[in-house]
């Protein structure tokens, strides 16, 4: 420990202390705020953001970072990963000049609002303008990171979500998936169509008999409330902060089917947050280690647990008695069947676990060749339906089923699509390696016990922090860094394999 | 308008969003933090306060406010205003020394501590020295302030809640009420003796049912839920920010008036902050002005208009209603008689109109009498006691229901209590000018109108702001400073008058 790391430790936890605050405000905005308080709370977190940035980028930051960088072997390894975070975390405060720093942000609120006019209107001529400015800032943000960084530009994007992500790596994996997938995807469909079809149960199912469903889920899983809360909200997520979870989930009176396993997948997502080294709290090195490990925390949960058979088959019955549920729509097998069930399909966010890798591979070439500047915007509604048909082998009808759906782009989030794909194939790697280290896992989830199972990730993923890098958290824990085989032969098991 | 002066509005805009993001995080944490959340808020919320101190200490601030008030011809009577206001912010901000400051904080929370034990033991003794302690720098931290805003000590914490409140003045107005009060309390007391005892409807009541009719209430009076919530908590307030005000309750099942009186009396105090001047919005002059306007509006809608015979006459069928209410409990009579009971007790927050003031007259004098030196800590629970005899004729049998009962002292508030009857005062001189001014104003509100009442209010009172002192916005709203005649009047028209 030094006097410069120290003050560092002091800084960034102040740092962070506000920007927990704006983490609890935004759920607030999202699950109780009036519609009148937008403004206020606009305010608010614009403050935060504000002044938490001036922190960041205090003339005396840089100097603290340096002086304990070169007293760096008076650190143990959790205070010098920490201070190798805190560099990371100023670098890109600081490397994009300011002026181009609220360019991007006028641009990204502008082609924000139009997109949200321009989907339902499936127009994309309308919003072009607007994200062709967001890409050419986008770009020069990128430039400026990358000089900062020592990385390729999208790179430097890329290490906002995945730090150190690396997008060589992405392409051999991305390459080796788009090999893999559209052959399976037919023998998957052959062989779906071999068996019944999933029926849905039929409701209808009140909210509050939902709600407690989800609740004693949730708990089942691990999640504790007196850390946390489960409430509702238009869209699903997760939000607080480690001590302190909110998970919300939206219902739909006619099917729980989805709400369940959007639950499920949050409360992946609040496991991986709760089991955050707690002496970090508020630290750089405390914190997650970007979005592809927090995504496979939620899939691993969700897709790799919970839609497996032995979780399906301790659901069926919980089911059942939640809702008094009779007939053939409520045996474990149609259930099964109705969780895996796969289909080709336009929107990526309906999309199953199949097909969801050829969505985000889709993305992934368009936004690399766009910050390459290989694909002009005026290009991308062509290039996203010939896309789509290459790897889907179906085309979209218009613009609001294709390059129009998602949000991420038209607000400035390029750099953030891969790490969907890569934490659904980290998940199978990591849950093989916790079948293989503890061989019990899988009888213990058709007990409904998830412990042994939670117990493996703490040590191995959520008590890490930041402290590694994702590959390295992977090698450690699965013996290689991410690769896509173990997700190939999960499918190949959950897909082509008969029930047993 | 100055570079100087725009430059403070800046400044202050952000720090008072950061302190809005506190008030929500504060109503989070009675309303909907988990146990396990309490620590990660705690650090939240001292992060936003270090560093709202920090900008407003920041030393270019009081360059900035020197700087501006050399200009100060060129600015109009409200930006004038809002600097003397921030002239004021500052001057309490920088008076204090940091090591003072920073010991007051760890004395108020051990005492504030050792005093939830003392409390329910009735053991005075054991929090003595700890009380001692807080009296000690509480007056080392007046006479700090005292010297930098050039009042006397005790009014320098005044002004810390009732911005120039003057204790000669509250001196002279108290005065004259205990020399009124104990007397009039007599006749009270023997004309109620005249009367058939209220009743108290006879439940249950169901949580639901009361939530439903309190929102109903709340909107009644003119409570707009685009702009805020009504949700349950342990100790009922009104929270939140002027366009998204957060009302809480608690509910008795056994009993419903209580609750429907304390959201009434909330939904005071968020129409005043809902009328604050918009225009205004994060800056000091746009705040409410004080304490004890703030109470006046809470007791203007609960004692002034809601226990007056005219809407206890519009509630009484609403109750009906509500409940299915049936029989001599319900009629309009004996609720009138139940919202207007007197009683001498020793709890403050169980007082009512009558006797509340003798309560807040006697912590007066033990405060004044604290911070000029003239009252030891140790003499407290005697001074106490003999003042309440003479006040209001009862001797508390143990400390518990004496000098233990209120949290203020022990949490480092004083110069706090006088603005609970400073604002009764008021609530009564600003309803008496309302109804000369709107003679049809009592004859809206027995049908459920509220409007007119607020429409004068939001004139007279809450869109001032804190441009005016609140005696000059007692004057010109009805022509005299803080004057307890309309309050004697008020006492008298409802507790000594048969009802029609």
């Amino acid at each position: 420990m030094t006097a410069a790391y120290h003050e560092l430790e002091q800084r960034f936890a102040r740092l962070n202390a506000l920007r927990e605050a704006a983490g609890v405000l935004n759920w607030d905005s999202s699950v109780m705020m009036p519609s009148g308080g937008a403004e206020a709370r606009s305010e608010q977190l614009a403050a935060l953001d504000v002044t938490a940035h001036h922190m960041l980028t205090d003339t005396a930051m840089g100097d603290l970072i340096g002086r304990a960088e070169q007293e760096r072997d008076r650190l143990d390894v959790w205070q010098a990963a920490n201070l190798r975070e805190m560099r990371r975390a100023w670098l890109h405060a600081t490397a994009v000049p300011a002026d181009l720093v609220e360019a991007l942000t006028r641009a990204t609120k502008a082609s924000e609002m139009v997109w949200r006019d321009a989907r339902p209107a499936s127009d994309f001529a309308m919003v072009r303008p607007y994200l062709a400015e967001v890409v050419r800032l986008t770009r020069q943000m990128a430039d400026a990171k990358a000089e900062a960084l020592d990385k390729t530009p999208y790179d430097a994007l890329l290490d906002q979500f995945e730090p150190d992500g690396d997008s060589r790596e992405i392409q051999g994996v991305f390459d080796d998936l788009a090999q893999f997938l559209p052959g399976f995807l037919d023998d998957v469909l052959a062989h779906q169509d071999r068996q019944p079809a999933p029926m849905t149960p039929e409701g209808p199912f009140p909210e509050a008999a939902q709600t407690a469903l989800a609740k004693r889920l949730m708990e089942t899983v691990g999640f504790d409330f007196n850390h946390g809360r489960l409430d509702t909200s238009l869209h699903p997520f997760c939000g607080g902060v480690p001590d302190d979870l909110r998970v919300t989930t939206r219902y739909d009176e006619s099917d729980f089917t989805s709400a369940m396993m959007g639950v499920l997948h949050e409360t992946g997502h609040a496991m991986y947050e709760r089991g955050l080294p707690e002496r970090w709290r508020r630290q750089p090195v405390g914190e997650a280690r970007g979005m592809a490990l927090h995504e496979s925390q939620s899939l691993l949960v969700e897709m790799q647990a919970c839609r497996g058979p032995e979780v399906v088959g301790y659901l069926a019955p919980v089911f059942r008695e939640a809702f008094n549920g009779r007939g053939d729509a409520w045996s474990a097998d149609n259930f099964r069947r109705l969780y895996t069930r796969v289909g080709r399909s336009f929107i990526r966010v309906d999309a199953d676990e199949v097909t969801y890798p050829a969505h985000v591979i889709l993305r992934y070439r368009l936004e690399t060749a766009m910050i390459r500047g290989d694909l002009a915007v005026a290009d991308l509604p062509g290039a996203w339906n010939e896309g789509m048909h290459a790897l889907l082998g179906i085309t979209p009808p218009n613009d609001r089923l294709g390059c129009l759906q998602d949000i991420h782009w038209f607000d400035g989030a390029l750099g953030y699509f891969p790490t969907y794909t890569m934490g659904a194939i980290a998940a199978a790697q990591l849950y093989e390696a916790a079948c293989r280290d503890v061989p019990t896992i899988p009888g213990h989830l058709g007990q409904g016990d998830f412990a042994p199972l939670l117990t493996w990730l703490r040590e191995h993923v959520h008590g890490q922090g930041a402290h590694l890098s994702t590959d390295e958290v992977l090698a450690q824990a699965t013996g290689r860094a991410l690769d896509p085989e173990a997700f190939k032969r999960h499918l190949k098991r959950r897909y082509l394999q008969d029930a047993a």
